[in-house]
């Protein structure tokens, strides 16, 4: 046992420190008769999941046959590589994004359901999984940085670990000693109470504490853990990302210079990625000022933006910054009173994003030309990673932006298709499509105009006449929504034909 | 000028008076340089809609070219048939039920489109239509019960009203002399405030006002209007609609049972309709006590249980009664301090759905096997209405369901297919699927367990054999969501060849 993980451990709790095979067989003794033990654990954006714990129930698990069903904030990369490699999983929700898991998602044998983020633990509490967790849930395992008498210090991200630690039997903590404990104090923990409003009235405001509160007869065990989670450094954008960008911050521009947005702009909701580095490039370059984000993930781009005084305030449930940008990060070089990590049913929840006017971007895999947005499964029925945050932002953004290449795989796949393959954001919520050929405004038109506009605008001029043929063609059929369901998926037959929607 | 009008405008207010086609060309004068106008008219239901200005302002349009933007809360029967009848309506928006104008609309003469009904009012604030209403809203066109010095009382809706009469250039009201002055004392006025929460914490909040302000300088003519609205004679329910209605509400008892619902349930939701009536008898018969109602429309049979002591308030933007009941409601036979008719924006709002936990029940098109539901349009195609408010609901409900019979069309059409047409409620917003057939309770299940469930106890036994033979040949493919593409639509085309699924 490390000195510096005593120092970590209130006196208090310091008997509860094991190794974490020791504690997983202790939570089996406790959960003896169980062949299913179900977790709720902390990561999101792959930082700040549980790193041995895991693991060692996950070792645990093959050798007795146990089976786990895993509740995560988010994705949570290397645990799932690890549970899906050992073969323990019988349920997972409500997001992954490790092609491990991912290929048996797909084949059916891990039972999978993608959820809302900002709805999940929300899901959970009211007892949603009752076939499969009659008692609830058993045990929270979570990342710290801390354990104080009361309770602990989250690390990078804060996820679901609020609602877990409330619901669940048992708390088993990793103290990730590789983890500053310069992080107390950037954490705004609440949760979420029936029947009343969330206090939030701007992006920097705190309503909760800088701490998760567990009852200390809860904590199982305390384990010692390392590692640190951080993103990857950001890719040059090739000429498509760049134009994507170029013409999304043009839009925004003229919608200040038309007096439809403020020129601050509102709360910024922005996926992580090279388009949206290239983005947060061009908004400081075209001169933007006191802009704020609230958002899932704040990576390096956006701290750039903050250091430069052209981002104000910052709200997320997870810190993906680069080693060196973490490492000055928890060595105090940004004021952190503008900078706040949040439970994911706050970041994402839907009467905040409303209320602050969020504009919200997101990524698509494809749209149809009356512009509703698949962002989750291929050809209609392998999952990429699920629908995460992008519906909860999309439906209640003020502004709902979409992103994406006009093509994929070198030419041969058109993102604009007749209609899409899968469903994840209706037309409705749908106010602007972007790609590198150009912006398409959507909001007040009607569903042929929409079509037209999009085919012309945004879809690459490779595919603009079978569009065009299939939208003419479908006219003649008239409706509101002109189609005809025996070519509508047309481009993506011929794509699992022929590797090609040409 | 009937002395009985006279009594319901207040002096200050009585030069305005004037007859329809006075008003409509003096609004003419007034906008004598353009060639189309906006106009945003009261409305929700068919209830409380404008019945006489419209018809002139359509009759002058039809003389003059003119082209008009129809704006309103939901429905507005009447007024759109004689506004479809005279072909002066270049847009139509949010939601509309008359076949007249609906026939436009599919044949694309009115360009249409639905939109959210609870989000509906802000996106005209914000702008939405900027490419068609520049300048904003040309003139609010509402029905009153009596106009006061500084503002009016509505009728028997709510619906966008004061929204339509803070953003108008001008204002039109319509005082209706069969509807009963009684009614004042019954709405609660409120318009959400950029960046503040709506404080509604139970469904029998009053926060706002019992009038809808107007500066008076604003309103441009006061007419005179007639016209009871109201809903028809409940028809008696059938065989299939009685078994529905048994469904759901053991579904709902057992809930109770379990201890996942309370026993006064959560707030309902309900369309309108015969299943509905029989679900809110089947609801006393149960026994059910102290109920509440969050709802767009409030009919007989919720009325009743009121009366009966079984419901205990209930909110909504639009008062359906049959005529009998009207009366009594207007004699003050019931306690109206916990009835309230509220603005659409309120009623439909996603943040307090959500705070109150309301339980949904939508009625269905058709639903695919993975718990997608389309609500809106016909083979993908030909709208019906609208969105309207399914979606304000079951996104936000606390527990959604969506009813329907499992066959249409004396057995041809099954309500079950391997993929809807069309996606309105995205299968993450499915809590729960009824039909005569069963109850599909797909909380917590991955999407090959819901189509196994919703094949098996949903789907009409004529169909279920295609279903599965569907489901299993997919299944062979992969994927968390199985799907041939190909043949995702071969009941549609079937029934577009032959003129049945089977």
């Amino acid at each position: 046992m490390s000195s510096d993980l005593l120092s970590r451990v209130h006196t208090s709790l310091r008997s509860k420190i094991m190794d974490p095979s020791t504690t997983a067989r202790l939570l089996r003794e406790r959960l003896s008769e169980k062949g299913v033990i179900s977790i709720g654990t902390s990561g999101f954006g792959s930082v700040g999941y549980p790193k041995t714990f895991p693991r060692a129930l996950a070792d645990l698990a093959a050798e007795e046959d146990l089976k786990l069903i895993v509740l995560t904030g988010a994705s949570a990369y290397a645990m799932d590589d690890y549970m899906a490699e050992k073969g323990v999983v019988d349920r997972r929700y409500p997001y992954q994004n490790n092609p491990k898991m991912r290929k048996l998602i797909n084949e059916g044998v891990v039972n999978f359901m993608d959820y809302h983020l900002g709805e999940w633990p929300s899901l959970v509490e009211n007892g949603w999984l009752y076939r499969f967790m009659p008692e609830g849930l058993d045990v929270a395992v979570v990342e710290a940085a801390k354990v104080l008498e009361d309770g602990f210090i989250p690390t990078g991200s804060v996820g679901a670990v609020p609602a877990w630690v409330e619901l669940a039997k048992y708390v088993i903590i990793e103290v990730n000693l590789d983890v500053s404990e310069a992080v107390e104090g950037i954490h705004d923990i609440y949760r979420p109470k029936h029947g009343e409003p969330i206090p939030i009235r701007r992006v920097s405001d705190r309503i909760g504490a800088p701490k998760v509160k567990v009852p200390p007869g809860k904590i199982l065990g305390i384990v010692e853990s390392h590692g640190i989670d951080h993103g990857g450094e950001p890719a040059e954008p090739g000429d498509v990302e760049r134009r994507i960008a170029e013409n999304l911050v043009n839009f925004l521009l003229e919608e200040v210079s038309r007096g439809r947005l403020p020129h601050n702009l509102y709360p910024l909701e922005s996926g992580v990625g090279v388009v949206n580095d290239a983005v947060f490039k061009n908004l400081r370059e075209a001169g933007f000022k006191g802009l704020t984000a609230w958002t899932e993930v704040v990576q390096d781009s956006l701290l750039n933006l903050y250091e430069e005084g052209v981002m104000d305030a910052m709200s997320c449930t997870s810190l993906m910054l680069t080693p060196g940008n973490l490492e000055r990060f928890y060595a105090g070089e940004y004021d952190r009173s503008r900078i706040i990590l949040r439970p994911q049913d706050v970041t994402n929840n839907w009467e905040v994003i409303r209320r602050l006017r969020v504009i919200a971007v997101n990524t698509a895999v494809e749209f149809d030309i009356y512009g509703n947005v698949n962002s989750t499964h291929i050809l209609g029925s392998k999952i990429i990673n699920g629908i995460g945050g992008s519906a909860d932002f999309s439906r209640n953004a003020y502004l709902s932006i979409f992103i994406a290449p006009s093509t994929r795989k070198g030419g041969r796949i058109s993102t604009v298709v007749p209609m899409v393959s899968h469903v994840d954001t209706i037309d409705h919520d749908v106010d602007v499509i972007i790609t590198e050929q150009g912006v398409c405004d959507l909001r007040g038109l009607s569903p042929r105009e929409r079509a037209e506009l999009i085919i012309e605008r945004c879809a690459h001029p490779d595919f603009r006449d079978a569009l065009w043929s299939y939208y003419k063609r479908a006219l003649g059929r008239g409706g509101h929504i002109p189609h005809m369901l025996e070519e509508a998926f047309s481009f993506h037959i011929r794509l699992l034909r022929s590797g090609s929607m040409k």
